[in-house]
């Protein structure tokens, strides 16, 4: 039994079938919403027009996971986990009616909810999230009918940016709130400078250090706009992406183990700690650090889709692991390419690793190739091992996925000068002959001899 | 001292520089040609038109390393070796004086020569190798200057084919002939048929199995065609790509050790085995591959400048290593990648390894992304251990750099299991949720379980 019919869940029920028919295992999956498989990442390019129909965003549809004979039950909530009678109560959406179901084994994928703070104004039409597919067409409703055009999009994290860059796309005067020191949280300051800086040069308003306060509204009572820091920033439309935290009241509820953020807890199989029969993946987990040896909370589709082959292919007699994370990201905004992999700064100090960083500019492609574009490259490496602990990049075409580079390196727990040697594809079209990852990783092998 | 002013000889008088004063060490350095420091893999691109001037292909001038404290003599040719007696014989090839000069330390960056086979007809004006600046200015003069319209590129790997781009894109029809079964031998044959396909698409006629025999010449002396398996194939001008052999006749005439290529045997910090005294690198070495163990020749840009950084820290008293390579190479034709790493098939059967292959298809972003493009990667995994020993990719926009991810593993000696549950980076302008890298990897884990 499945609950949640995005990526894990979705994931999982599709393994298990492959590895066991239904003659050898019943799979029933409760979707509360009326979608399964879908990318919420993919939203932001549905609203600024990149994808033009939300069925595309679908991998696959419940009829597609009927086909292939997994009971798919939409509108379906869980509402109570009986862990010792194996057995989930659901509630059907449609008509209200609830009843208890059992399970021999139970996958818990329930994914994430945004956060939503408790303000004034909050809920006032006009207030959008960006999670589910009904999320993105209200939004894209909303904008196609608005005759507005100033924009508030409260968050400069991965779904504020890229929200900020869709709804530009759409004419819309936009202005980012957002409470850190630099957009881009997930970076370190001067890098998140450094997105913050191409943000304004895309017209982008970026107002860091805004607590939001209220959404103030109109006579009509809807939002007219934003107030942060003693400032009224009108608006339109507002869109939030200040994060989610993971779904797990029901599971905490039933004495399933969370962690410092509120994430289940789970073995390398997946398996909910302490529990042989509940599995649990994607956005309602915590997941192992590698660098740091740390629990993180790191909602990301690719982890999710991972979680639940791993799942799937245990809770159906196979085996699997999921060995952990390193915290590789990379998102745009416009032409901008930001990346990030491994510890920032904070993260180095706050597990006690006293570190060493450069920042090393290079280019995309060999400097006399056309089109070579300027990158700049954060590396972070432990003091005396030399090992690499993080890795940041800001630059255009082809710098985001350079940080897979550094992930690996990363993963298989390299040194500077490991990174330094590395044999990668160099030819003037694709890399300058040393790679900016090689220039960066050079420099801070430098930079940890001499800091000794 | 140093012999060769490019990649790795004036790498190796930088980096000493940087470490040694020239009141510390005196640096002399010959090159028997009129630049130093150039990339000579930018000259397709230069004849192709991406790049506009000579010049641009020039890192370093020699007066910019003159600048430095770097004695460079241009049109010096060290026509003897005299080890025992730590002297060089350099000929001044304006003058044509020769004279004994002292060192005591020795770096050999005697490069590589384009192979030219002794056939009928191959010293005709028209025929054209690229290996130097001066080649691809003449290529260019002569291309600029020719009423012709007909090019054979004779060779079909990496050169090869990045000629055939810059010869259509000059409007030329182009026949490429090569001997292989398939264009890019540093291929699978089942991967370079795809590149063969994708020559056809562009009308680039390629002619496999094909043995030149004879260069035939008109009236006026000129080349009008090449003969190769019976046939004769119509040319105005005549491109030689078919690869390159190290320069090491001086070396090996002072008895330096040669391994089975022809290239300079040297230990990990480059010094050459047996000579304290004595360091080489660039095209004139072979490289230890890390994933068979054995010694390859791989003459690369890349490798040369890592090459000249170790000697120049190593012979100015500091130290450095180059630990090996996997083998990693990237390419395009016109918009088509084409990369590879580490073992193909019949290096793994050359060394006695066993192994499963699989082919996966994929796309570069997520499949619903705009100009998510069509990619094939082929893995090879060892048997029993999984253990990566190749990819493969060709493909458009955003394939060739993706090798880098299998690159990094291979050096890592990771399992294709460990590949599949790599932490790379997501999003879908990016990537689809399982990088095309990762598909492979899944897939060629479960060969290696099927296989036993």
């Amino acid at each position: 039994m499945v609950v949640g019919g995005d990526a894990a869940g979705m994931s999982a029920a599709s393994q298990a079938r492959r590895l066991k028919g239904p003659d050898e295992l019943e799979i029933v999956a409760f979707e509360r919403g009326r979608f399964t498989s879908y990318s919420a990442c993919g939203i932001p390019y549905w609203v600024a027009g990149d994808v033009t129909e939300r069925d595309r965003l679908v991998a696959r549809t419940p009829e597609e996971h009927r086909a292939r004979g997994i009971d798919v039950r939409l509108r379906s909530e869980v509402v109570g986990l009986d862990l010792d009678g194996g057995r989930v109560r659901v509630r059907d959406l449609e008509s209200g009616a609830e009843s208890w179901t059992g399970y021999d084994r139970l996958v818990l994928a329930t994914g994430a909810r945004p956060l939503r703070p408790a303000l004034p104004g909050i809920d006032a039409p006009g207030v959008h999230g960006v999670q589910t597919l009904d999320d993105g067409q209200a939004l894209i409703d909303a904008l196609d009918a608005a005759g507005g055009r100033r924009a508030v999009v409260v968050g400069a994290g991965y779904i504020g940016v890229e929200m900020a860059e869709a709804l530009l796309r759409r004419g819309y005067e936009v202005t980012v709130l957002d409470r850190g020191e630099q957009p881009m949280s997930t970076l370190d300051p001067d890098m998140g400078r450094l997105v913050r800086e191409a943000m304004d040069g895309l017209g982008i308003t970026t107002v860091s250090g805004a607590e939001v306060t209220e959404v103030l509204t109109g006579a009509d009572g809807r939002v007219r706009a934003v107030a942060a820091g003693g400032e009224e920033y009108p608006a339109d439309v507002v869109v939030l992406g200040i994060g989610v935290e993971p779904e797990t009241t029901l599971a905490r509820e039933a004495g399933l183990p969370t962690g410092a953020y509120g994430g289940l807890l789970t073995d390398l199989a997946m398996r909910v700690r302490g529990r042989d029969e509940v599995w649990a993946g994607g956005d309602c987990v915590e997941v192992l650090d590698l660098v740091s040896g740390r629990e993180r909370y790191i909602p990301l589709g690719t982890h999710a889709n991972k979680h639940g082959q791993v799942i799937g292919a245990n809770a159906a007699g196979g085996y699997g692991t999921f060995p952990g994370v390193v915290g590789t990201a990379v998102s745009k905004v416009c032409s901008l390419e930001i990346a990030r992999t491994g510890l920032r700064e904070r993260d180095a100090r706050e597990v006690g690793l006293r570190y060493v960083t450069v920042t090393a500019g290079s280019t995309s492609r060999a400097g006399y190739y056309p089109g070579a574009e300027p990158m700049t490259v954060k590396m972070i490496a432990e003091r005396r091992t030399g090992r690499l602990l993080g890795t940041q990049i800001v630059g255009r075409e082809g710098a985001g996925k350079r940080v897979d580079i550094a992930a690996v390196a990363l993963t298989a727990g390299m040194s500077v000068d490991q990174v330094a040697a590395l044999d990668l594809g160099y030819a003037p079209p694709f890399s300058p002959v040393w790679d900016p990852v090689q220039v960066a990783a050079r420099k801070a092998a430098a930079a940890v001899r001499e800091a000794g």
